[in-house]
């Protein structure tokens, strides 16, 4: 039994927790948040403990690992605490929006040599994987070109555009680089990007971009593309396309039920689910479970650090190329 | 090129023009209808000899095949007339509803020799077909259950049921008892059927049958399930699944485009293509080509009387059991 | 905090008892089962206690409610106990194979006053629960045909047809009459039933049926179809088709992922789940929620022991109705 | 009826000459081709004159309108010189690669005043076309992104990539470059291409492109992506989804079959159609329709000359784009 202090106890925070409250291997002990209530509240539903200190958690002997689910710009901070105290960390995306701190961080992760993985959740979702493990079965021979849709229903979390400017590539697309990265093995060497502000002024009052196109030419030679809106009416659209010399696989989207109504007007199916949580439940119970098992066998966790770094690379490079108008090279 | 004399304007006719019209090697040489200018109007458009007098159709040499669309209480005469001058014959379904007529024409048509079909057009749907085709090679193995939804969007021809007592059999599951024959190389031994009148008063003012459900049992111990409703709102539902100890096969229905409309109330495709001429327009063109075919190579057609009788004996039997509540045994 | 008692460690038990352990408000405090090593070692699992006693169990205060998922033939019996215990009883289906013990059940339950629920956990998915409120909702009109097709990849379990004879009626099909009594809020008044032996000796040597067909009429006049199979190689296949009125609704398969793989040979998607425990893990986990939550509430469970009864009756039926070849009245 | 010369009788003239035997209105009159043989076996099958001197066909004054469907760097001459005999033109894409051409033959049409057609039949697919008539009825509201997928199975015509480099922008990309101003009524101000050599030199022995990613950016704002190959392994893979502010339309593939085929390793249903002649066979059909309404009509052809000079002047920009690596402004 591995027992973990979870660090945020807003928005993601819940479903880590129920998660570890749900897995056979892993106990809920520490919740922290600067909100004590909040704390409070979430520890108590789990009979864990709850406290505003991070340090009084980390003091805990039994802990054996820490889920940073904190704003982003806290990340560091609270992976570097949890390292040095010898904690095994599990870190939300992103790691953090500065490359020089993440080097920073990479640092102390190395010298305290606690394993490391940032929940890039996307990687662990049935559909998606099991197109990656077709990819490197060889079902599709050399992968030529992948397409990735990626689009919210809404500018989520509501105050994301004004809290970093082009998040839409630094906060949504940043799992489609990873996902690039992840499914073709393969690095980018340039990025193209054009954005568009289609919300009106209410829904986007400070005109950051909320609709993305991105080209990524890789490695191998190999085309990406990747899409991206904040407002997509009909839910929580996630597709991947993956096409190949010997064919093409699509990891299509998910809906609550199976239903089809037959009427006058024609056949109609449930809308996707809306909520990226609850697309993604099974991923987060699975990376959550993934971390636990590096944990139990001493393997490295299979996302770390440089994941997380490589995959803010391509965001910049990305917002540099929107801003510019001109492509941009990525160092190889 | 073969020329063709087409004997009955209205309904069907016009179809069956037109794919002669179309054909490379076939042509549509006289018209013949009681209503003189319901054929004069069908010959027109095509350059065919226009008549109300079939003997006059069948005194030309140059006809060498007749097809028959006239309403099926007058199919035998006009199919016994042209056999007797000697022409080939391709009679739509049904040949009679009266089993000893169909025996007596069947002794004119042996006499004579000619060329005979029944055109059972569903038999010739490129995605029953293909069923069909993997049953054959044993794609399922041995054939289990057939499942046959066979449903109308309303009473057609709007007189029928008046003009026919328990017309869903004789007009409607006749097609689909014909396809059970035909997709199970099998003969029913047991047939069960259960109607109801779900149409009100003013839609089914007659109060026959307007729902149906049937249960055949066939010699192989395969058990086949035919549905039908002349009321599917959603279009003209045409579905076959066949089940087997190795797989499962569907022939689905058609749509008229693979348009999708994502919005806030889900995913909708277009209802399904509502008449039945539409939904089976390749059919239609197809059975000519293979009674074409059949007659250049001077091949049997493959649909002869006797289907056209046997799938009849089985509208009876369902006829039967729908009255008495009792399952029927048919003849061997 | 409801404490349960589980009866009964083997094949669905440790389904409900992961069920309770996440239950927010549910919690698994006994497991008793004849095999003390099984009951042991479930209980392990979740911290409760384990005995090979009933007595014990009811024994303890605590307990509030008791899980009965032995064999169906000691249902009954364990049912009784628990009632005269006062505890509430959520009883898996069937209830008994004998009409003459569920009635003395009855009487039991009735003196007693404990809340009683029969687990026809299909009730509970998401996609037929959905289809069910759209029916009455009224979004079909009038219900006019029901069609539910409902197959197994295999015998299951493995000794079920020896165990109990016409075991496709009791075991499988008991679902789909309890569904169509559920979904039609309707009772039959006829059921008609044809079946086959198509596995072959040594997959089903005691000669069972293994396949089969069922008619239902219903007193409002809505025919059902209900086919089944216990060799789906493709899969668990549960899917019904509500025909009405004014539409249609159909509640599909699930499958494990949307991949589709696109190659020379065509688009392939992912077998059907091939367990029915997966197929409807969603159920389980709501049926239990549901038989929670009326406690909490002191509502009524939904589905109570006359509808355990309703649905052996319909089977009984067609059983005898396969044994005659005959239709055979249901008693109104 | 209208009398049509048809100039050009190989690929995809047979085409149109079944389509105008077929019309109703319409009639194949003369053949015209330099190789005389061709000429006279597809004229014989339609009953047609046939010669290799245009002039010839040309002076008869039964003729009304010409086909022009010789390879694309012949086309303009034969415009002309039909223009300049009085007959109206249809004309396959691209006009010309040439853009000083076209302009020139610009001022011969309108000199003439014959109405002219380019035949981007794409534009006639019923889905497609339901498509835009679903974006100009307001149904997604504001176009955002159009994401087109064009591939072909293999390059065709086989020497397409020696007769022109760049092929895949100039032969097949450039009828999504018509369809993004169809569709979205909107021009593009920028175009971004990468590309890629990923046949094998066996397959692709001239190394020009074979397969490609464009975005265009459109003067509203909205964002174009084209991604095409000539390797889609699958078949024929032409799909087009429109994401606007209130919805998104997806228009997709056309299979041969409804067929599904369910057993031990998924669900199967049939590749692609493998031609583009078989897939867009109605666009054929329809366009030609179009066209002989227009000449009743005395309509404008509803795709002029300008329109396949604009979709010339995209290709071009792309072509530019990959060649520098550099986003290319497009004259407003």
């Amino acid at each position: 039994m591995i027992d973990f202090c979870l660090v945020g106890a807003g928005f993601i925070g819940p479903v880590h927790a129920a998660n570890l409250a749900a897995h056979p291997r892993a106990r809920l002990s520490w919740v922290v948040d600067l909100d004590a209530k909040a704390a409070t509240t979430l520890a108590g539903k789990y009979g864990a403990h709850a406290t505003p200190d991070l340090a009084q958690a980390l003091a805990d002997p039994a802990v054996r690992a820490v889920i940073v689910c904190t704003p982003p710009r806290t990340h560091v901070t609270i992976v570097e605490a949890a390292a040095r105290a010898g904690k095994a960390v599990f870190c939300e995306k992103p790691v953090d929006l500065d490359l020089a701190r993440i080097d920073r961080c990479s640092e102390v992760l190395e010298r305290t040599g606690v394993p490391f993985f940032v929940a890039f959740n996307r990687r662990f979702d049935p559909s998606h994987r099991a197109l990656h493990d077709a990819i490197r079965a060889g079902e599709i021979g050399r992968p030529e070109m992948l397409i990735l849709s990626s689009r919210d229903p809404e500018i989520s979390p509501p105050d994301q555009v004004a809290a970093t400017p082009y998040g839409i590539f630094y906060d949504t697309m940043i799992h489609d680089f990873d996902m690039a990265r992840f499914l073709l093995a393969d690095e980018p060497v340039e990025a193209f990007a054009r954005t568009a502000c289609m919300l009106d002024e209410r829904e986007n009052p400070h005109r950051d971009p909320d609709t993305a196109m991105v080209v990524l030419k890789m490695r191998s030679g190999a085309l990406v593309h990747v899409n991206s809106s904040f407002r997509a009416v009909y839910g929580y659209d996630q597709r991947i396309e993956a096409f190949g010399e010997k064919g093409m696989l699509i990891s299509d989207n998910w809906q609550a039920t199976t239903l089809e109504r037959w009427g006058h007007d024609g056949i109609r199916r449930d809308p996707l689910l809306h909520f990226f949580i609850d697309r993604y439940a099974e991923s987060y119970r699975r990376e959550l479970d993934a971390f636990v098992e590096a944990l139990e066998s001493s393997a490295l966790p299979s996302i770390g650090l440089d994941d997380g770094r490589r995959a803010l690379v391509i965001a910049e490079a990305a917002v540099r190329s929107a801003k510019t108008g001109a492509p941009v090279a990525l160092p190889s």
